[in-house]
């Protein structure tokens, strides 16, 4: 529909700001701080009839003003400003529009659904894809194309996973918990209003055009055309794995959702089922959409459910054992010959058979990773969780691990590794593993068992 | 058994460390920067015999050598030195150990079950209490006594929640998760191999003497005579809330147990009928475990389940509205006396039922703290959810939100904040409302709801 547009709209070349402003309590301030200090590197123009300059950048009084090509405009004027605006656009051919303007039919009254048809009309005109309205925009990693409202997305780590969001909020929580998570994200955007890109047309383009991403991420309240969203799935060229966290479960969480995006949430059953059958797979909050996602971007998919779990403290090692048997997973035997090799590699002191006791190991990295290179290739093994809880002397070790690491092979089997530590403590340690070869750290042993379940069920279906 | 010694041994007026040491790499070492750098205000008494000065301080070449009364001894010199020590101990009329040294019944063979036995017998003839051996130590937060080799337990803040653990990992687990999710704490410790302090000791300890100790929470892989404990709380003459979080339920689990603490699980079905009958509350995870325990010292007991929830942005208003019907609790209806006051403090354009959409305050700390005071005390309502996910524009209304707050009534019925922020941007705006007037701080919608609802059923049972 919009051919080549959204690949400009999501990495434009040239950013206008409608709506631009040096005043903190205007959103047009966080737009710009966004732009400016998430190191857009191409050109901003700030439009706004009142100032010469804006963050230190020429302002013009109108879009028309602008005497260059623009390929995106981000607009925060009031909402009867926009149709005169959307046609300055439409002028200019501009290739998109990130609307973050609210007051349309999520409104009550009549006048919202009117400007909302009216902008709908205009876009339909000069087929501009529009973001929004009523959205905080969109940030893109991949190319450091901050276009919303909050400047710290700028700090969520590069990576592949690509979130489309009905709601900001949710988008802005699940932002801060990537953050925690140190989960590399491609883009995450708002959907808002939808008037005319909606969930088909992101999935499909993220799906078939973004290289960057490679697991999608959906945060569904209601859509009124919910079959157009699987068949986009359905009928992709490109295949990529899919998660969805469904909102509005509840009678009254349905109710809310009316209010909120305009659209009835529907009955969750109906909904259950459907994503089933699109291979849309299910998470149940956000802190598991977050997991699941993660690991579905770093690690090897997961091939059977035997897992092995290999811990440097056996209290969280146990927990681990729990959660594995309560997801529906076994704790894997080890072949003879890998038996073998560990009985090698530890002491006789240690517990080495599964869990394996890695605390005799932690005087050194070599061994330790030989360990997970070990049972990585055992047969009867399909996935590793790797615990270790932050203790003052493992601090170097956990150094020279990440050193040592960087010159193995990826593994070819998921390995979760649950690394706990008070923050700023292990922070660059952690960030020397995580993400590398193969291996994800989650929070708790719980979450990496859940985790690694998902993947198992996850990479079960993808045949 | 003991009488006053356990309370001098948690809150000692002179430390001496046995196997003291200025080298980074020996347990010694950290034992003395957690004593040091967390503030002990006491005398410390180095004991190593090579040295003049440990950390700065005069240290001696034994025990014998100290010329002033001790109250503890923490020692982490190997196993075989340790009963003549001990020994010593008894002569100097110590009135607690704590014995981090690993290597008795938790290893294979017949030398550390023997020496395990001596420590036993010796402790016995100078009823002298000892934590361990083979454990991390103890921190208390209330007298900032770190006697354990992890100095980071220092930065937890102070409160009212005291875990007592089986593992020394899990201490370190749930002590890292307390300082991201701000949790006040008392006291944690890890119990080790338990020679003549076990459960029931403990518990029954920070139950009748520790007033600091509001909330008890249990991590237990096995135990020999789960009676003892279920007697200990049953019996005590103060009752404060306990939860449990029990480890080993899987048969591979409880094999792990045996190995780890000498103990076996044992059947988890009969676990978990006990602790139903000794009134503890089962958590099912690590940040449960936290979470429950945060809202059982903070919030004020809960009398009925249903629910209001205030949000900021409607997605995750409508995630915890899900969360809160899926748990078990209600949304509230509120009475019409509340909802014209609500309609009064809100515009129109807002969402002004359950859940109310707090959007259209955000302009105004009076107003959001207003609503929150009327709808806690609408009487259809028994507890409140309030979401507000960080955006930069409502930096400043948290700072004074935080102002107002503290001018107020402490909450009559428990109110769950969740704030979600980046690392960094919010947390003195999160630490001004933390914990203040009985609102507590949960990470998550969906953990704010289980919270809650585990605070309902706790208060419920308490009658």
């Amino acid at each position: 529909m919009f051919g080549e547009k959204l690949k400009r709209l999501f990495s434009p070349e040239s950013i206008a700001v409608i709506g631009a402003s040096d005043s903190f309590d205007k959103l047009g301030y966080h737009v710009m701080k966004s732009l400016v200090k998430g190191n857009y590197n191409h050109p901003i123009y700030p439009v706004n009839p009142n100032s010469q300059t804006i963050w230190g950048i020429k302002a013009y009084p109108s879009l028309s003003d602008i005497p260059y090509p623009v390929d995106l405009a981000v607009i925060v004027v009031p909402a009867t400003r926009v149709p005169q605006i959307l046609n300055e656009c439409g002028k200019k051919d501009i290739k998109g529009v990130v609307l973050i303007t609210a007051g349309y039919k999520e409104i009550d009254g009549e006048e919202g659904k009117a400007l909302e048809d009216e902008i709908k009309r205009i876009a339909y005109e000069f087929k501009i894809p529009i973001i929004g309205p009523n959205t905080f925009g969109f940030v893109n990693l991949t190319d450091s194309v901050n276009a919303s409202f909050t400047y710290e997305f700028s700090l969520i780590k590069n990576g592949g996973v690509t979130l489309i969001s009905q709601s900001g909020g949710f988008c802005h929580l699940c932002g801060f918990l990537a953050m925690e998570e140190r989960m590399g994200m491609a883009k995450l955007m708002s959907l808002g209003n939808r008037v005319n890109v909606d969930f088909p047309e992101a999935v499909k383009f993220f799906m078939e055009e973004d290289e960057a991403t490679r697991v999608i991420a959906l945060y569904i309240e209601g859509i009124d055309e919910p079959r157009r969203l699987f068949r986009a799935i359905c009928n992709s060229k490109k295949k990529k794995p899919v998660i969805a966290y469904k909102a509005g479960r509840s009678e009254k969480g349905d109710a809310a959702s009316r209010f909120h995006t305009g659209s009835l949430a529907g009955n969750y059953k109906i909904w259950k089922g459907a994503l089933r059958q699109a291979k849309i797979f299910e998470v149940n909050s956000s802190e598991e959409l977050i997991d699941t996602a993660k690991v579905l971007d770093i690690c090897a998919p997961m091939k059977g459910n035997r897992v092995a779990v290999l811990s440097s403290q056996a209290g969280p090692g146990m927990i681990a054992a729990d959660a594995i048997e309560s997801s529906g997973m076994v704790l894997s035997r080890f072949s003879e010959h890998t038996q073998n090799a560990i009985n090698k590699l530890l002491p006789p002191v240690a517990i080495r058979t599964n869990p394996v006791d890695m605390g005799p190991a932690w005087y050194s990295p070599e061994t330790i990773l030989n360990i997970l290179k070990v049972v990585s290739e055992d047969e009867n093994t399909d996935g590793i969780i790797f615990i270790a809880i932050f203790a003052s002397a493992n601090l170097n070790i956990t150094r020279d691990m990440g050193r040592i690491l960087e010159g193995m092979e990826p593994f070819k089997k998921p390995v979760i590794a649950c690394f706990n530590a008070p923050h700023g403590v292990w922070d660059k340690e952690i960030d020397n593993i995580d993400g590398r070869k193969g291996v994800a750290v989650i929070h708790t042993p719980e979450r990496a068992a859940k985790a690694m379940a998902n993947l198992y069920e996850i990479s079960m279906k993808k045949d």
